[in-house]
């Protein structure tokens, strides 16, 4: 048994976290990467409230469009080809255009009046050097799709809005800005402005511009690395779960599992639980990484032993007493442990974790 | 763009592979964990030669028996409940019995006598210390079930296969030799044998047994760390690819992506690419970590630069001069870079890239 547990009421929680952080801004949530790995059909009804949903792909976006999505849609990635543009104008996608050929294209193959695709989130290269225009080609680019009655959206993105002291916050703020002015005195009054990611949001409230683009704090993870998901008030939206489905005890001196990681130094019970990196968790962990196993009385912090399996793992329950029985529930992440914490134990982020759950859970949503 | 395409010939050959190696034994190809990744309804048709399939959970016994598998199906962590058991029986579905409650389901409920779940995998804890019955617990429990009219296969899992000479080998299988001549003499001379994963049909042929159990080996990963894929002539089943989306410059001095964590020396042209964490390639990667773009003129090999995103990654194409273009084909991982390779930049195993492969790709047969 591996089930995954998506919690709307928290994402509607955090999305008022949002609101209440960024009052003055439209919202453009983040569902790319199937809302990273929640579902996006099981997250849109609790986005209802978002002005918008952003998407990397033309597929997400047609997505969202089949599952009711009738609101602002963002392809931040843009179309990557002239095809996928005239079907992003059928759908009403707005596209972010990054480079010269979404340009060309746009150009060529202006929208119906009415169309939502005649907004355009125009890509500015402020210093993540990743997708956008430098400075000349973005004024000239912004001239071009003005003069083609296209309303604009100037649109960045952070390289290291999770450190809130690094000094390249501060140049891409100032750039954004200056070129932001420069576009509303020289090219029109109404051009908006969006530069806020879920860390932008937090740490960055006198630059929230017309829309802020929420991504991982929709979801209950911490943006930032000074403060954590709870500091920030701030609810997890998934709890993936298992199953105790063996126990017994290893003697002092035997070794467990792949590559026999982990030795034991007295007798110590273990539980077996079904689910690993076969599921999404984790396969590379330090060794403090834990569980929440819920046993009979209360629930239990245990650790993991030895290398986690594609199908399984084992937990050490040696401190738990007779309290964890076979079939007992056990959390790999969500209220305990967080799994911001479960990142940490990987060296990464929870973006990842979530992104990369397989399908093979049972999904359920409450 | 970012398809992932499976190869049912690579397969076939490779279930070849391990017939050539294991001549005398019957083939239990794992298909768990949705196959390695791979998808069970993509695979199935391509094993058909093979004697079983191994799956880890009741429902992938069910998918199997519903994409029409009519062979013997191993459950290789047995059922967690006596419910699932009746299923197993009604499934015809052979079974790993590891701890006591699976055999006192057993033991409760026989199956008919024409049932394939009349054949129980019994699991032996040789130095794994994982799932199985110690000896004295595994000789009781094995006649038992021989009195009760079951069939019996000893079967029991490496540790630490993958190094050939690691010294917990040998006890592992003396220990497992001598438990089965114990049964065989003292229970049932029919009592068959099951000892070799992957790594051990390629590096301990003098012990296949009865039935062998390939997994990554069937899917082009090499099981051992001594040998290559191709020197163990495998074939890659899967390749994962992705799309070149906008080219530029960076300039010298300018840095890429989160975390600013690669600078330019020199002017670089770069290539984005379409696929990120958010798709299943792994977020934290060594600096020599590559892809493989298919040019104009030729296939180049070009290093990741900076953070892997969720939705895309940005690659060197510094040397590959005018070459690249717009909407190439990007090989992440395939005939090369190899899978094995991109596992080892991730400091992890390819089993493990192979299952966390996100649902976002595009799936085809080829």
């Amino acid at each position: 048994m591996r089930t995954v547990t998506i919690h709307p009421a928290a994402i509607t929680h955090n999305l008022h976290e949002v609101k209440r952080r960024a009052p003055q801004s439209k919202v453009l949530a983040m569902v790319k990467a199937n809302a990273y790995g929640h579902g996006v059909s099981a997250v849109l009804p609790a986005l209802a409230e978002a002005d918008g949903i952003g998407v990397a792909i033309l597929s997400e976006a047609l997505e969202a469009r089949s599952l009711g999505w009738d609101k602002t849609i963002g392809l931040i990635e843009g179309v990557f080809s002239e095809d996928d543009w005239h079907t992003a104008i059928k759908h009403d996608i707005g596209c972010v255009i990054h480079h010269q050929p979404q340009l060309d294209w746009a150009l060529a193959s202006a929208p119906p009046a009415d169309s939502a695709t005649r907004t355009v989130w125009l890509k500015y290269n402020t210093g993540m050097n990743r997708l956008g225009f430098d400075d000349t080609a973005l004024i000239s680019a912004a001239t071009a799709l003005h003069a083609a009655g296209y309303q604009l959206i100037l649109t960045t993105h952070f390289a290291n809005a999770d450190v809130k002291a690094h000094p390249l916050n501060a140049k891409q703020i100032q750039r954004f800005t200056d070129m932001l002015a420069y576009l509303q005195t020289h090219i029109s009054a109404d051009i908006q402005g969006s530069l806020c990611n879920s860390a932008a949001i937090v740490s960055q409230p006198e630059h929230h511009f017309d829309w802020v683009r929420p991504g991982i704090m929709l979801y209950g993870g911490s943006p930032i690395t000074e403060a954590s998901a709870a500091e920030l008030s701030l609810r997890p939206a998934m709890t993936f779960a298992s199953q105790v489905i063996a126990i017994h005890t290893v003697k002092a001196g035997d070794a467990i599992g792949y590559s026999s990681l982990w030795t034991a130094s007295v007798d110590t019970r273990v539980a077996l639980i079904s689910a690993g990196y076969g599921d999404g968790y984790p396969r590379v962990i330090d060794s403090e990484a834990d569980v929440v196993i819920h046993g009979q009385t209360k629930a239990h912090c245990c650790p993991i032993r030895g290398r986690v399996a594609m199908d399984m793992m084992v937990i050490d329950i040696e401190a738990a007493g007779d309290d964890i029985r076979l079939g007992d529930t056990v959390t790999l992440w969500g209220d305990a442990p967080h799994v911001d914490t479960v990142a940490s134990y990987a060296h990464t982020i929870s973006y990842e974790l979530l992104c990369r759950l397989s399908p093979r859970a049972t999904r359920q949503i409450h």
